[in-house]
């Protein structure tokens, strides 16, 4: 075992669950355990204060003249439960067939630890970096960071820099290095369909009034036409195509076919708007769903009510260069325009965010993209994610910088499952991955 | 106060609760009661076991040559939470503005008594009645008759008769007598459908595949065109048309027409199958109802899930001629044919229940409404219902005889809520009802 792999061992032993307040004191003693670390290796490292879990900042000495690189990262991790399904004990990291197996070994104390360890070797080497660094850890990622935006703006100043690197996202294939440059962006809202004052006799009354759970029906069936097209007007009007190199590239990708699809969906069979892949479908396309719908009588058996009221959870997820509030009230607009005869509708906007896209061709992308060939001596991919991570839109917001998403996750990692794990070879190359990167964003 | 309302009074004060066990005392005591009744008033009169609520049967001296007549009716009541919205003790019978405030007052003690009260005043008179009759009172109408069937089994040579009585259904308006000769009948089925093997990331996976809701939300839209017409194939094909008299008679008939229907709903507007009223509608038109559906995620604000599966629940009421096994097999063909790719679907049938329809014009209908005109002195209004009573259908399809419809409860009669009440004017219509009844089937 290596010296940073023990190391990463000793990370992964505080139970650093941040949404369980019994643990805070863990989570506090893992960022303390951080501070020190980063003191050790040569960084100036301090615990910053928030209402709830600290922040730690670590940083070598700026100097002027050189790149501001600020690298983000999250000590804190998800709860473990159900105990009984993990093989070996969450808090008691072990190594077999060639993974360490521990909560957060991959989400995200792995992966933002490679970046400390690659920092620690150039350190140990040059006695500096190459670049002015900052790291970022927060303690409370996995709750929605709620304090971060706040953090951000307090030090605005001190933070800004020239690019942000994240390895909190997936790799598409083992070994294949993987760069993201975009993220889908969401809105969403609640329709409520009103009929008659209360739930009726379905014999008494059905055939004379509209049954609000058919016009429920009927307006999410309005949503979309046979091929999977959303047909609310002006819904694609700021829609960003797809480049060619993109549709090019992304065929050639591999883990993101139809057979990789239908096997981690599990779904009977594919289906999205004719004319693109997969992975066009989820990375650069918009969509409409419902996450959720209910009225009437769901228990056992039945009820022959005719419900006064039906409702549905929508989510649009969004993509360049689409406008949450514009999207939102075009889905307003659509659903007073095809609410039935005989219902009433009340439709709620829910939390929104933008579609995140940085040009992978930009210098800072280049660079990254050489760094990955780097560390993994093989021609890295460019992809897209269905996703969205909010603080990578208040980071351009607020610090005025780019991010780069450069993920070191695989697909079976358990990420929030029991039987999370990490390679070990992944861990090695994200400490490569982190020396070629400030070489090259410093070269840049 | 007449000796009737007296007695009906102390009638309704057992709480005679057929779903609540702990009432299963005042059940029986209110049973015997009525036997003792029936025996005061010159009836021969038994209670007869059933495994839970007993029956009870009066008879007077049947004779050869006599029409046998059968009138149904039943002594146990609903519950009457939340006991707080009375107005008065449910079990302790006011009158308030010509009106009796019971639990039971109009269903279906009220109604009933008057029938026995009737029957009381003829034998004072005559000794005797012009028939040979046979009351048949029940003590679980109210928890879905589950031993009614097996007791017209056991007994059927002793009850066959020519014709049924039973007062338990609705006048279109005060003072309106009115004689229903058709209730609609039912077939119920649950509709599953199924997509990916679990709830899937929305942002992951959105666009990729059909979300299980919106294919739900296309099944339901595709059961009606936009005008309310069921678009199942063959759906209408056994549908017996109105007749014309039917269509004269209920546009005339008070209680049942646009603004009775919008007021009792509380719906924004009616909405039905186009070209027929809303009593067409509800008594002699087909229907497909969704009577609940659900899916994902119907808490608190937002989960951005594609759910797994949804499901509704669907009833669809029916008219002679259609028969539910074939209506039931039909809708499954429809949900197959119309099932959008990327789900599978399961659809399982539920109860079912043929339409009823007697012959308004036969002979003991005729006789029926002219003892309708004697007791309210006025021409009675020939309907039907839209809902289900499955024991009249056991009446034909185990007694071999057809029902009278010939209700005394008014649309504000509050049956199965609070401040259930019956006025005494319509109580002394159904004593003078029971007495014209039996004269004029004698005569018939």
């Amino acid at each position: 075992m290596t010296s940073e792999v023990a190391q990463l061992l000793e990370f992964l032993r505080f139970p650093s669950i941040s949404t369980d307040t019994r643990f805070a004191g863990d989570v506090r003693a893992c960022g303390e355990w951080l501070v020190e670390k980063s003191r050790e290796i040569g960084l100036s490292a301090e615990l910053h204060e928030t209402p709830r879990h600290p922040v730690v900042i670590a940083r070598n000495e700026h100097r002027p003249g050189r790149k501001h690189v600020l690298i983000y990262g999250h000590y804190d991790v998800q709860p473990v439960d159900p105990l009984n399904l993990w093989t070996s004990d969450p808090f008691q990291p072990e190594i077999r067939d060639g993974r360490i197996w521990a909560r957060g070994a991959t989400d995200n104390k792995g992966q933002m630890f490679a970046h400390l360890m690659g920092v620690a070797q150039t350190m140990a080497t040059h006695g500096d970096l190459p670049v002015n660094l900052t790291f970022l850890f927060e303690g409370e990622e996995e709750i929605g960071s709620p304090h971060l935006a706040a953090f951000l703006e307090n030090h605005r100043e001190w933070l800004a820099c020239d690019v942000i690197a994240v390895s909190d996202t997936g790799m598409v294939a083992p070994g294949v290095p993987t760069m993201g440059y975009g993220l889908r962006g969401i809105t969403c809202g609640e329709l409520v369909v009103r009929g008659p004052a209360r739930d009726l006799h379905s014999g008494l009354f059905g055939g004379a009034v509209m049954n609000p759970a058919t016009a429920l029906g009927r307006l999410i069936a309005s949503l979309h036409d046979a091929e999977g097209k959303v047909l609310i007007d002006g819904f694609y009007d700021d829609v960003r195509p797809l480049e060619a190199w993109e549709r090019e590239m992304w065929a050639q990708v591999p883990g993101v076919g139809e057979a990789d699809f239908l096997q981690v969906t599990g779904a009977p069979a594919l289906f999205g708007e004719a004319g693109y892949s997969p992975a066009e479908q989820t990375w650069a396309r918009p969509t409409a769903e419902v996450n959720g719908m209910g009225g009437g009588y769901q228990g056992e058996g039945s009820k022959t009510v005719l419900p006064a009221e039906a409702m549905a959870k929508f989510s649009f997820r969004l993509v360049p260069d689409q406008d949450p509030a514009d999207i939102i009230e075009k889905v307003r607009r659509h659903f007073e325009k095809h609410c039935p005869p005989g219902v009433t509708i009340e439709f709620v906007p829910g939390h929104d965010g933008k579609a995140y896209h940085a040009d992978p061709h930009g210098v800072f992308g280049k660079a990254a993209q050489r760094a990955l060939q780097k560390a993994f001596g093989k021609e890295p991919v460019l992809i897209r994610e269905g996703g969205s991570i909010p603080i990578i839109q208040s980071f351009r917001e607020i610090l005025g910088a780019d991010t780069l998403l450069l993920g070191l996750a695989l697909a079976d990692a358990q990420i929030h499952s029991p039987n999370e794990n990490f390679p070990v070879e992944n861990f090695e190359a994200g400490i490569r991955l982190n020396q070629a990167l400030l070489e090259e964003l410093a070269a840049s």
